[in-house]
């Protein structure tokens, strides 16, 4: 699992500031290979003081000429880091591999994915409607007084920290739907990689670089920082040029940043999408005569990369009874099938384990089933039950355990099932299976679960995240510290905006979007009306 | 100045709980009217956290029904409440004078305002962008995977607390502009009154009430609390039913409110507009010429309202200079001539003669003038002078002096002109005096600016903020808690939703705004194109 040496020789371990190799610090790490518990080649930089305050102030230099891009040019920059990632060829997935136990072909669709996505807002900087352009012509003469005239348009925060995470280290990393929305919309970034992938990271950090380059920016519209302690993230959330932070992975970390970021002199916006246990909802039909076919996707949902995945199922809602049994027999012998798997890194593991072990120890839980691990280094399935009675008396039930891990719980009728649901807290999704009438049935379900998630799913597994114009990854808190948002889709570009307006302007100081003519027939609300004109 | 007796009837001095009166506590307050100094008639209860809790359990109890309601009915609703406070006639603009000293003019045009509001929102409601429509259609033959469908909408966050302002007793309070747009979002609302027109704030609570009943809606929607300590509002937005806060006011008082909503076991969004000094340069060109109009126009925005606004012109800078002295000696003329006024309450009228006086006592700042106080409840016009380079030394000489004061600051060139605007902080916005070329020559002024404020004027005042689709009333901190929002517009709907998507619905259990069919022609993104199809 070792890479062929030609390949380790791309990578330097330095941090990348505004695109210049940068690596002062006498602390170090490796990355492990989750498989063999071994260190890979290259030692990484821990990022300085110095050196988060030197691509703070280079990002900040770099603003305004980035913001001021005409969005052709920035959209045909993005379309350049795609290329570059493609570029990067084998050795990424490769690398990334050994540093994360995720198999080729995964990485490889997520590569997909990622330069997709990267690609997808370029078309939404193109396209421009996310702008939300606003224009309100003066009326000199209406009474009691003339009404000036007034442009609205959003316009790019400035210099946006984004956290790589775990679990995608490619889709939501150093060029994931963080940092291809905050460059979108105009704003520079610093990533801060996540230490459990710092060779991939350094790998799409240079295809960046290269793409800045290319471009012809000021270098200080990308930096990629390394770190394996807090200190690093905890300075560049706090520090006075930073805008605004995206954020994927632990409810842990991510409130340990939006806490830092509302303490700061000027608060930020932290966008942290923190996971969840995503409930799943049987509905008596789903659990009758399709039971086979249910549990085997549940199973296979719950196992995708290893569960670990933000929208795994990690809670499954369904009726006491017969039907209910046999569901959870079936669902017991298609964990049972499946493959043990390599969990990310030893720290995720260990939680995971631990995450296990409480609810096995747990007096109100009946276990269901423990998959034997195979092999130190892997991990299996483990799903257990419990009442509703018991679900609601213990709120530490709706914890998260990080990978393959569920728990059934059984209601006894409709109304305590509905009761379950609303004592949830914030879910990224909420599925419900069943037929149409019954969801009809169901409509209070239905608004009960609207208060608690970003997403509702009916007769589909919540993993597999569509990154498209109506996707919704988000929701109320815990899931994540900005319900009013998505970090994934098109609508994410809105997290690194905010509204400006111009009264009075001259056209030819305003900025092009916003001046009479529109050459490009961007989508405007010109004096209350929508159009193209 | 005092009320005759059958109006002073109408008013209860209770709290209005979904419609109710309440008013359980033994601690009471009056209103005073400023001009006299007296008690006006009625006492008004304090709310017990009883009642906090109580209107907070009413409202989350009607969300699900209001959030339901068909749009035409929401701003039917809307309609019913601006007609509701027309029938209220004199009475209202009577009390209000009399616990505000603003004049029955002004308030006659703020009612105007606020009305127009009401139905400006309640046409936003009808016309459906807001709700930001998307659909994806289901790709099932897509590889390597089929696409879902998926369909995003706006919905309302839930229960809204709002803190009405001082200083807009009609516009920015109970059914002001916060009050609007929550309600227009389908959120139910819970108005914390400002202790200085409780009267005013019950008048109004009371149209809204019947507007309530009329409609048909659970009483819930709508709640007064009124309230003369800080206990009232900090059980309010800790309140863990509360999803938002809408707050006009004090830097001090919505950061209070911020600090308590972040620590929140579960934070929420706090948009709170706290006011600004709203920097006015004047360019070379500006200050020769036209000199004698621009300072008198400056003179009347700085004394509008007694300079009781937030977009008041507290800081005005310019270039040294003979055409500069001319233009301060002008100005100083034209404030000299302006009228006293009585400011809204003894604690405004006396933090305005602190700041006066400590901008009077600081060693670096020169007095132009400040005018005499005409009896001992009213305050005069203030102006001083400064240096760029002692402005720049001094961060609290860009505090907020609430009132008719201005400080203007001489920079030695034009560099230092852009070193200071470079230094400020957030603020609503920034005015720019001069002719359309050298707008053009300052560019590098206008994208410091940009980073500043969230409206840019040229060749206006600050004053006077139109309520319209393209208005921008927000900015970076401190002069908001939100830089990603205007509190005034038709945009300002957006602070009180969030986004939800529905993957694989049937079309029956759809929102309606979201189902193939479009009857309404609602603007929406279907597969990437926005169409009213």
């Amino acid at each position: 699992m070792s890479l062929p040496k030609e390949k380790h020789m791309t990578l330097s371990g330095a941090h990348l500031i505004a695109g210049q190799p940068a690596a002062a610090a006498t602390n170090q790490f490796s990355a492990t290979n989750p498989v063999t518990g071994l260190a890979l080649p290259v030692r990484f930089a821990e990022a300085s003081a110095e050196e988060v305050a030197r691509a703070c102030q280079l990002a900040e230099a770099a603003f305004p000429a980035y913001a001021a891009l005409a969005p052709e040019k920035r959209a045909d920059f993005l379309e350049a880091i795609a290329d570059e990632i493609m570029t990067l060829g084998d050795a990424l997935i490769e690398r990334c591999t050994a540093e994360t136990a995720l198999p080729a072909a995964r990485l490889t669709g997520e590569r997909g994915r990622t330069v997709n996505q990267l690609r997808l807002f370029a078309r939404v900087v193109r396209e421009g409607s996310w702008q939300d352009l606003r224009i309100d012509p003066a009326q000199p003469d209406r009474q009691p007084f003339p009404r000036p005239d007034l442009r609205q348009m959003q316009i790019p925060l400035g210099p946006v920290a984004v956290f790589g995470a775990s679990n995608f280290p490619l889709a939501f990393s150093v060029a994931g739907g963080d940092t291809a929305s905050a460059l979108a919309a105009g704003c520079p970034v610093i990533v801060k990689a996540h230490p459990l992938h710092p060779g991939t990271s350094e790998m799409i950090g240079v295809a960046i670089s290269r793409a800045v380059v290319a471009a012809g920016l000021p270098g200080g519209v990308f930096s990629l920082l390394q770190g394996r302690t807090n200190d690093v993230g905890a300075a560049l959330v706090q520090d006075p040029r930073i805008t605004a932070v995206g954020f994927t992975g632990s409810l842990r970390g991510g409130k340990a940043l939006y806490d830092l970021a509302v303490r700061r002199d000027t608060p930020i916006p932290v966008f942290a999408e923190m996971g969840s246990v995503n409930p799943v909802f049987l509905l008596p039909s789903a659990v009758g005569a399709g039971t086979e076919a249910l549990a085997a996707g549940l199973a296979n949902s719950l196992n995708l990369g290893v569960g670990q995945f933000c929208t795994n199922p990690g809670l499954v809602l369904l009726q006491e009874g017969e039907a209910g049994d046999r569901f959870v027999a079936s669902l017991a012998n298609h964990l049972r099938e499946c493959a043990p798997g390599t969990m990310l890194g030893a720290g995720i593991h260990h939680a995971y384990e631990s995450g296990v072990a409480r609810l096995a120890d747990h007096p109100q839980v009946d276990q269901v089933l423990i998959a034997d691990d195979q092999g130190e280094r892997q991990v299996g399935t483990a799903a257990f039950t419990t009442s509703a009675t018991n679900f609601l008396a213990d709120h530490s039930l709706e914890e998260e355990v990080f990978g393959p891990a569920t728990l059934i719980v059984r209601a006894a009728d409709e109304a305590e099932l509905l009761q379950v649901a609303s004592h949830l807290h914030g879910h990224l999704t909420a599925s419900l299976f069943g037929s149409p009438e019954e969801l009809e049935a169901h409509r209070g379900l239905i608004t009960v679960l609207t208060r608690k998630v970003g997403r509702l799913i009916f007769n589909a597994f919540p993993t597999g995240v569509e990154v498209s114009d109506a996707m919704v990854h988000g929701g109320p808190y815990p899931a994540t510290t900005a319900v009013q948002s998505t970090s994934v889709g098109t609508a994410a570009i809105r997290r690194f905006s905010r509204p400006v307006c111009y009264q009075g302007f001259p056209q030819a100081a305003l900025p092009a979007a916003l001046r009479d003519e529109n050459p490009g027939g961007l989508l405007r609300m010109v004096d209350g009306e929508w159009s193209r004109k």
